[in-house]
């Protein structure tokens, strides 16, 4: 917590935090292989500019940053990792002005990564939230502390018996999942959404579609809707705990399977091998 | 904090609680005056409402709500004062689900009182915010801890040397300001934005609407563009902090000014003294 290692049962927030009354702040989970934090930079520009738009300082500079997480990996022994970093304006005066909330807060936590094995990801339910995002909204492209609507949507997938939800925008077309992104195969090319549907651009979203153009895929932004997945050769998710994860259901209908996700997720983990 | 009456310094929370993370819980702000709070089931009702919205549990019933308030008031000697209760979702596993996030946490801090005098408000400088909320947005009714939106509206209004900010929905109508509701005076009809605009129900809102009607005035629910509030014999805010203000600019265009809003005010101090 802004530079010093303490222990998780010492680390706590005033009350008037802003993050803790208003979600006042930012977020971003990096997977750590090998005690390496994968897609440092990416994630650290998206931290930099989600706090430029909310007018939130970063105490840290990054070289304090990256030596702070490779403290704290090398410190709990656990090399293999999700880096949680949390950004919030901090206290300041009672109300919605951010004036003379000049002392933010950068917490990093370490938690250990999800076991995901590619060869077996198993049955994946989706269902269609009845949340909505707006289209339009500024404020979905950054990875805020507002996230009552991922939960609500995540909390609706579950109560269905199903592990995740689709949110539409306002304007009816899929933008993402309530804490991925969506890909499907389209008469085999590699689609996902395009980002002015009012998603957040995952970082994991940048590496697969660099990855597949790399892999020579044809690979495209298209706005979607439910018949194209209903139609796809398979529909996936990305995001930088799971990875890929291809989804077996849609609102309790099977989707079409296809080796070439598996493929496309063998060449991922040979990538982060290689970038080690 | 849960029961126990805490110093300010020492009241903290975890780092990993979902308030702080994802802004996973709900909020009331509730107007003492000489030691009682003001309109207290109002604001529980909504309090519960949400709660119920969010499957989050609160942890106290409302006699001990009640009886926690008036210890605070009482050990803190402030019986003119702001009443703040936070709920919390509080600690469970990593992610958006919120399974095995059962031990929610309620926080309740008194504020001094903003100082009010219905004679003579001063100058109260609106804009028109950029930032819009979705008309149908189920969450936007609630008092959550996701208030991001409101946050950058306000500091929109203030970078432009005004006070507040109106929010417009994803309609292009108006549904309410920042931190308050929009009032304003239409043929001597006292007029308001509907619930169905998707905005908050202020509690005080809530007893305008009730005053006003009992003074004899013509009330009415009514949608709300731009050329309204220019052509209104007055337009005025409504919260529990400072109960009624008089807006006497919009996006720096002088708004009329009319003497029933201060009328409205007195009665509504007087509505106070009675119902304590």
């Amino acid at each position: 917590m802004n530079g010093s290692l303490i222990a998780e049962s010492e680390a706590t927030v005033s009350v008037f935090d802003r993050s803790f009354l208003y979600g006042d702040g930012l977020f971003e989970t990096i997977r750590v292989y090998a005690g390496i934090p994968f897609r440092w930079e990416q994630h650290l520009q998206r931290l930099e500019a989600g706090a430029a738009f909310l007018g939130i300082r970063i105490p840290w500079n990054r070289a304090m940053l990256l030596a702070a997480g490779a403290e704290l990996i090398a410190h709990n022994g656990l090399p293999e990792a999700l880096l949680r970093l949390t950004l919030s304006r901090g206290v300041g005066p009672r109300g919605y002005s951010t004036r003379g909330a000049n002392q933010p807060l950068l917490v990093m936590a370490l938690h250990p990564a999800p076991l995901v094995d590619p060869e077996n990801t198993g049955a994946w339910k989706l269902i269609t939230s009845s949340v909505r995002i707006a289209t339009s909204d500024r404020l979905a492209t950054f990875k805020t502390n507002n996230k009552l609507t991922q939960i609500l949507a995540r909390s609706e997938a579950e109560s269905q018996g199903a592990n995740e939800a689709l949110l539409l925008n306002t304007d009816g077309r899929f933008a993402e999942a309530a804490s991925s992104n969506l890909f499907w195969l389209e008469n085999e090319i590699l689609c996902t959404t395009p980002l002015a549907e009012g998603l957040l651009a995952g970082v994991t979203r940048g590496f697969i579609l660099e990855l597949a153009r790399d892999l020579g895929w044809a690979v495209t932004e298209r706005s979607c809707r439910i018949h194209q997945l209903q139609q796809a050769a398979a529909v996936f998710l990305t995001a930088c705990s799971f990875e890929i994860l291809p989804a077996s259901h849609l609102d309790g209908v099977p989707l079409r399977q296809s080796s070439s996700v598996r493929d496309l997720h063998r060449a991922y983990r040979k990538a982060v091998l290689k970038d080690r």
